[in-house]
């Protein structure tokens, strides 16, 4: 079985956990959801599976340090630095550059920061299920989560013919890609068996090189080049630099996986969330009695259905129904939770008005 | 005329504008609703009515050192410091003992220091003519206030015979002292013509004296010794320490006031409010065009009818509709609007769980 290697996608800069979150400090190096961050907990999860050594992390330039400050027993060449953000596709040709100066045989697992995944062992499981066919069928193999939820804010994978099971796990042909549907639509697709689409893959970088080369072939020239120079031992910064800005910025599911025609989909054994907003607390913490979710130095005197977050401040609720309350840093917010998915329109005024030093 | 004395009542701890109140720092030391605190306006308000040299500031012993802070111009001597908290009666009693020490003939001018009034101008005339029935007819004064919507959390004045008016400022007896009604009752008293009871008073020291000997006489005592000690110069702080943990806690209006049967009202002609809550904030300052208060770095995004005050982080509410946001000092509190008025069970439960060093 060729070697796995491993991509930890850390690039992401969201404000959708303002004022948590900011551009310096995005979603997957904070601690909302555990005592650790995020991204340390997507690499300790790859424990058993892929080696220190053979972990890379991609990621912007803004947030290097903090996010190499994460990756503790990753060798520092391993974080890999976008010149500028070109999306997954161009983090993916990336990564795979580094796998391939190093083992054009090698398998490459990809896989976001900044989700939840639980338990680590049903991750290992699915990912070497998906690896092995993968490897078998010269597939790009890509992980669905079997849907709890009507959820409009996640893409879905229709499964067409069924490639076997291992270790429990069964693999399928991808039939399509769909993407954020509409609630009649999601309703519908939940009744139908598809997947919720992860953004984890596992990419055997023949199959990879092959579907750049049809589909992206910038991206295809990129990785080729990034390769040589890596190899080489000399100029691998200097290339990054020529190369990577030159890249259309597209996702790896929209410009590869999408169109590639030779995926696989194999599902998911572990409980997964993809945390895209403050209204992910209320699916992944404990709730009180009274269903608000608390966290941090915080009171909730009759009150209900709330979340209240503070990483400092003593924060006092009384007598509020179904709101989000966050203190952070020098920011609090105060917004109903159906409007908590929905912070853009205010991020962009803050913005406007030059509110905060740091969004 | 009688030389006009004033003690301004600065002794009051509430935790009604928590977070932005605190045991040390109470109401009347806050800048909330202006640029400068209320004790200080309390103060510059008897500009051309009373000498700083005539004027004393009753407060208790944790708050004197912020108290002082706020009374430029007045001589250190002149802030009396309550060893306890003993009420009104309490703090009139140590302010009338201070200025009998100085002039049996003059009259007491006793006003709260968390209160809004204005315009200055109006409160001068008010209490000039108060001042002058109180002296002629020998009688305790009050100020009424016209209320201006049936307020269940004020006391009413009801007016008895008239006493005629001066420079336009009509003067009544008081035939009663109603408590806080319920609100069929303070309708029914605004309907005819009662009075707020704002706990100003105009008063005569003979009458006082008169009168602190029939209704309160612990007081009286306490009242003539602490004037002696003060006269002769030496001893004052050891007889006030002794005296005046021995009087019973009791308001000037209910000890005094309600049962003296020898005073006047002076119908007010300033606009008054005793700030008693967060409500009242959208009282006293401008809303924005959607029924909004802001107070410092806040921002109020398709929200409506809400208060939000920060004394330093960005507070920013999304989607709000009719709540209280306060971030101060180490503390934030959210309730809807309609809550704000009853803090004391949240604070109770904050002081239980031990939550905030400063409550």
């Amino acid at each position: 079985m060729p070697r796995l290697y491993a991509l930890v996608l850390a690039g992401g800069a969201g404000t959708r956990f303002w004022p948590a979150s900011r551009r310096s400090r995005p979603k997957q190096i904070l601690r909302i959801f555990g005592a650790e961050t995020l991204l340390a907990a997507a690499i300790g999860r790859l424990h058993g599976l892929v080696a220190p050594s053979d972990t890379f992390v991609a990621t912007g330039v803004e947030i290097r340090d903090s996010v190499a400050a994460e990756c503790p027993g990753i060798p520092p060449g391993n974080i890999l630095v976008e010149p500028v953000a070109r999306d997954t596709a161009g983090a993916v040709a990336l990564g795979a550059a580094a796998v391939l100066a190093r083992d054009p045989e090698g398998t490459l697992l990809v896989t976001p920061a900044d989700h939840l995944i639980s338990p680590a062992s049903e991750f290992l499981r699915t990912v070497r299920a998906a690896q092995g066919a993968a490897e078998k069928h010269a597939l790009l193999a890509t992980i669905g989560v079997p849907p709890i939820r009507p959820e409009t804010g996640y893409g879905y994978l229709r499964r067409g013919d069924a490639l076997g099971a291992s270790d429990g796990i069964r693999i399928h042909r991808a039939a399509a890609f769909v993407e954020k549907p509409d609630p009649a639509r999601a309703e519908e697709m939940v009744r139908d068996g598809c997947l919720w689409n992860a953004g984890i893959f596992v990419l055997p970088l023949g199959a990879l090189r092959e579907a750049f080369a049809r589909l992206l072939p910038a991206h295809a020239a990129a990785l080729e080049s990034l390769a040589a120079a890596r190899a080489s031992g000399g100029g691998f910064t200097m290339v990054l630099d020529q190369v990577f800005k030159g890249l259309p910025k597209i996702s790896l599911d929209y410009g590869v996986m999408e169109k590639a025609g030779n995926v696989a989909v194999a599902e998911a054994s572990f409980s997964w969330d993809d945390v895209g907003s403050w209204l992910a607390l209320g699916r992944v913490l404990p709730r009180d009695a009274a269903g608000n979710v608390p966290r941090g130095p915080v009171v909730l005197h009759e009150s209900s259905g709330s979340t209240a977050v503070s990483d400092g401040p003593l924060v006092a609720l009384f007598g509020v129904r179904d709101h989000l309350v966050v203190a952070a840093g020098d920011a609090v917010l105060v917004c109903p939770l159906d409007r908590a998915a929905d912070l853009k329109a205010l991020i962009a005024r803050l913005e406007a008005e030059g509110r905060s030093r740091d969004l």
